[in-house]
């Protein structure tokens, strides 16, 4: 399978699972708030989190099936991010992906709720007896500890304040590292991990993995802030220029564009080597390059 | 000890673990949510959910030390709710308990952060590896998931919901349970619950907790309808009269107040004749009628 096709079919795993997960065992009035979460869960995306763990997994050698779950989770907790991140009080958004936002059409309170539901929805979707069947318990508490840690107050949570106050203030280049390591890179991380522990990677593997990670994390948000001044707002799907409109400190501001694009290259580059002790990393290689070459 | 030593010394064991929880691995920059989080897990409160795990667990015959971590899970969870719940968005609160309410004092973008970040850090609690010295992965598993499920929105989120959509209309008796039972009862029932799992509870006893959880739940509600009407704003800690100035549907404006009063005094008795049971049901009894006999 080429790359596109590989990933469209683990969008189209993930996306038919969630629908299953994303419903009231019994509608007792309360249904419009798992409506609330269908609608943001299912506005589209890379799926990029869910797919590093089904390909991690995947190339250890582990079941997808036992996988999805945890990677649907993990879906589900970068869907309430947005949801939450897009609320007057935060980024006060009205679109995302050309789409409404979440309080656009159910109301802020709903949509508060609805990402309070998803965040909940994930560590139910964690823990289900169901998962036993393919996953100790022991795997399980490890997977939900690494999933509560990386979307939490020391992981993206941690990010999103430390976001809000560089709107306040100019950065310096290692702040401007930690916030994006904690922001978007935690969860990109978690993706990966998740996929080893339930593969069964090596210990090898596994730091391999972490490499890996961070590396296409930290290129995705150099290519961002990239885009939001090289790119073309309609492929993009959002406005251009509004990092620098807002004045906030990003990678090109800065080291300048030049440096970005080479950097960009040289972490898809290093995030490729990592994969060294993978016998075959599937299409790990080429998604890591794809992302450096995205216009979107 | 009485009734008010014991869950003082519960209080006390709970919150000096809360602190020690809620405290960021590394301050990165991000520490002011964890300091958000601690001011709403400190505002006082009567401790009821974390008391009920802990004293089903003992007169389970179980350990506190490995129940604690649940009870403080639990009451992370409900403190993020009452985070939220306060929000412009929703309830719109400026005080709680005598204190300003989250948003207040740290602004919305944190407090919704902060709410967030305490349910994280609920499942953080409760898989922590820390844990397994005194509980098994299965028992642990089994916790995660049915708090997951009491505070998510087939629980505590789903009657969020009805009594969202309850403002804007007049409900039936049946309706205005559902509610209960969802916004406030689920909460008070995984109390219960988990005691019974961490203590080893037999089945008999697991649903034994499970009617008396109920009763005292609903109870509770009953008594919080009653003193909105007949309370002294100063003892109660809220305004007086809210609920017939909201024109909300109440258990006394359904059933008038002397019923209300009798229905009170009966799910009390109920509660504690449930506990048959436990040998020694410690201050369970004298919980349930004191909980009946509040004037706060």
């Amino acid at each position: 399978m080429t790359l596109k096709e590989q990933l469209a079919a683990y969008s189209k795993m993930v996306e038919d699972r969630l629908m299953t997960y994303i419903q009231p065992s019994e509608d007792k009035g309360q249904a419009v708030v798992f409506e609330a979460c269908r609608y943001s869960a299912m506005a589209g995306g890379k799926r990029l989190r869910p797919g590093l763990v089904l390909e991690f997994c995947r190339v250890c050698g582990g079941n997808l099936e036992a996988a999805l779950p945890f990677a649907c989770a993990l879906e589900m907790i970068h869907t309430y991010s947005l949801i939450h991140d897009d609320l007057p009080c935060m980024d006060n958004d009205d679109f995302r992906r050309g789409k409404l936002t979440n309080h656009k059409v159910y109301g802020e309170a709903t949509a508060v709720l609805a990402g309070d539901g998803l965040l909940n929805l994930a560590f139910e979707t964690a823990s289900d007896p169901a998962n036993t069947k393919l996953v100790s318990a022991e795997t399980q508490v490890k997977a939900i500890r690494m999933l509560s840690r990386a979307s939490g107050m020391d992981g993206m949570i941690g990010g999103q304040i430390l976001d809000m106050q560089a709107e306040e203030t100019s950065i310096s280049l290692e702040q401007l590292k930690t916030l994006q390591e904690l922001k978007t890179g935690a969860l990109i991380s978690v993706a990966a991990q998740l996929g080893c522990l339930i593969g069964g990677a090596t210990a090898e593997q596994t730091q391999a993995a972490a490499t890996y990670a961070a590396c296409i994390g930290l290129a995705f948000q150099i290519q961002d802030d990239i885009l939001d001044i090289e790119g073309d707002a309609e492929t993009f799907g959002k406005p251009i220029g509004s990092d620098e409109e807002n004045g906030k400190s990003t990678y090109p501001s800065l080291l300048g564009l030049e440096k970005c694009h080479a950097l960009v290259h040289e972490l898809s580059q290093q995030a490729v080597d990592a994969l060294a002790s993978f016998a075959d990393a599937g299409i790990l290689p080429e998604l890591a390059y794809s992302l450096a070459d995205r216009n979107h």
